[in-house]
């Protein structure tokens, strides 16, 4: 569990760093979803994702790490390398070998060092364990560190200084490090605003293991437009804080997802990736929502 | 010619129903060019373009006209659109039979009439005249107007107040009314600075012109991805104000302007137009410009 305090000391620590990004929103958007919509809009963040968030509040409390090394194909693999730039200290991230050239050039840019021959989803992790032992690096976790909870709730902790409390809000489910961070400032700070967790029904893995009452893993890794979300099981540190602070867990259509990016892209005029559709999603399916919803856009790293 | 004061004078009519819109940079995008670079950002502004600027300025100096009517297949459409709601009365746009349906329904979508059924270059002016005489509307010009021409600088006496001088602004050219309204403000408030226009190769008219001392008309119009400029021929209005106030025009290829649009999505995340990508483009041919740019975004009118 983590607390306010713990998301409080993490904005402190990353304040002189990252950016407070905008709320945003579209008159044209929420008239033609009779909503009132407020969009908490990363995609403006450094590296172009909340991600930098978790990542920096981990690698600032190490006490000078001798380098930084994770496991990942997407936005936390930037947030890891921008933070051993911060640190100044060597980088390593583990890519699956069939990640995109673009993103191992974007990993690259940051100046972190890509291993990927022969990395697959089988043994990933325990190449991640191998580099972290023999060269003494610390092995900063995508979402199952209280760290990085700490750090991702950090968005939302702008976000209530931003704006008033909305009826709802909407936050895209991985492995649950963003949830369970967001979670716990919402409920703290706005009790009555509900926290509603946005997975594809492909990778609904969070939604079945609350209903289960314990952590259910998926026999194979979702395959979604939301790259972002392709988790198989909710983290054990995360999970929990799901248990205590998320209201519920709702799955959307691959389809929902592209027309959700579709419209934020036409109305906000913003570059978002097809993950960040999925706060919106459930809007297009009908799904029975509040009137004033708070949207959590994780990031913009997409290129049409 | 028109004067700092009509544009002050737009911008006060103007105030209570557009938006003051942001000057936006980016970091990455600064360091990958070697320039720092403040991005006017009228993609944000309503109906998704500066357009609506000039066409409301216009529309507001009538008197109680009993319609508008205009030619337009782009955002001076949607612009004038607008500008009728705001007036509460009818509103005609004639377009190109062959211009997309999706343009089409943007205009409908303002409440406008679409008259399209046998339209072409040829004939598009000619169909404008006869609605606005036998039917009473006003035709609102795309750019040859003083009234749109003062609307169209309100964007860069709003730049002027937003930062300090840069040594040079960059703005897209079709008919000149963009640029004659922003060279009027910059080179009254700030003289020293700079003021560029930019075309594509293939539809230089306005450098043409400029070198030949008068208005000269390509021989078709010209086939070019930045379609918010596909004019023929700088206006008969806005052409002295380019000859007095303009430094200099610069054609870029096309290759370039879509690679700047690029640059614009990736570095800003921000959707815009390839039209959009024409003040970008001459850095990315090498082009000499000093060090501190101010661009003018057109318009984010455009969906991957």
């Amino acid at each position: 569990m983590i607390t306010l305090e713990d998301v409080r000391g993490a904005a402190g620590r990353l304040a002189p760093h990252i950016h407070r990004t905008p709320v945003l929103s579209s008159g044209s958007l929420d008239r033609l979803l009779g909503r009132e919509l407020l969009f908490k809009s990363e995609h403006l963040q450094k590296t172009g994702s909340f991600k930098v968030r978790g990542a920096l509040n981990a690698a600032l409390q190490l006490g000078g790490p001798r380098g930084l090394v994770t496991l990942s194909s997407g936005n936390h693999a930037q947030g890891v390398a921008f933070a051993s730039r911060v640190l100044g200290v060597p980088c390593v991230v583990v890519m699956y070998e069939d990640a995109s050239e673009t993103k191992k050039a974007a990993v690259r840019s940051y100046g972190a060092v890509v291993v990927d021959e022969g990395v697959s989803r089988l043994n990933g992790e325990e190449r991640v364990r191998t580099i972290a032992e023999e060269r003494g690096f610390h092995y900063i976790h995508a979402y199952d560190d209280p760290h990085v909870m700490a750090g991702q709730g950090t968005q939302a902790l702008e976000f209530t200084e931003q704006t008033g409390a909305p009826d709802a809000v909407l936050v895209a489910v991985g492995g649950g490090g963003m949830i369970s961070g967001i979670a716990t400032v919402i409920k703290t700070v706005w009790p009555e605003t509900r926290v509603i967790g946005v997975e594809p029904e492909a990778g609904d893995d969070t939604r079945r293991s609350l209903l289960a009452g314990e952590r259910i893993r998926l026999e194979a890794p979702p395959r979604t437009v939301a790259d972002g979300v392709q988790t198989m099981m909710p983290g054990a540190l995360t999970f929990p804080v799901v248990q205590k602070h998320v209201d519920e867990v709702l799955a959307v259509r691959e389809e929902s997802i592209v027309e959700a990016q579709r419209l934020m892209m036409r109305h906000l005029k913003q570059v978002v990736e097809p993950t960040a559709g999925l706060p919106l999603a459930p809007l297009l399916e009908g799904a029975e929502l509040p009137q004033r919803l708070g949207l959590f856009v994780c990031g913009g790293n997409w290129l049409p």
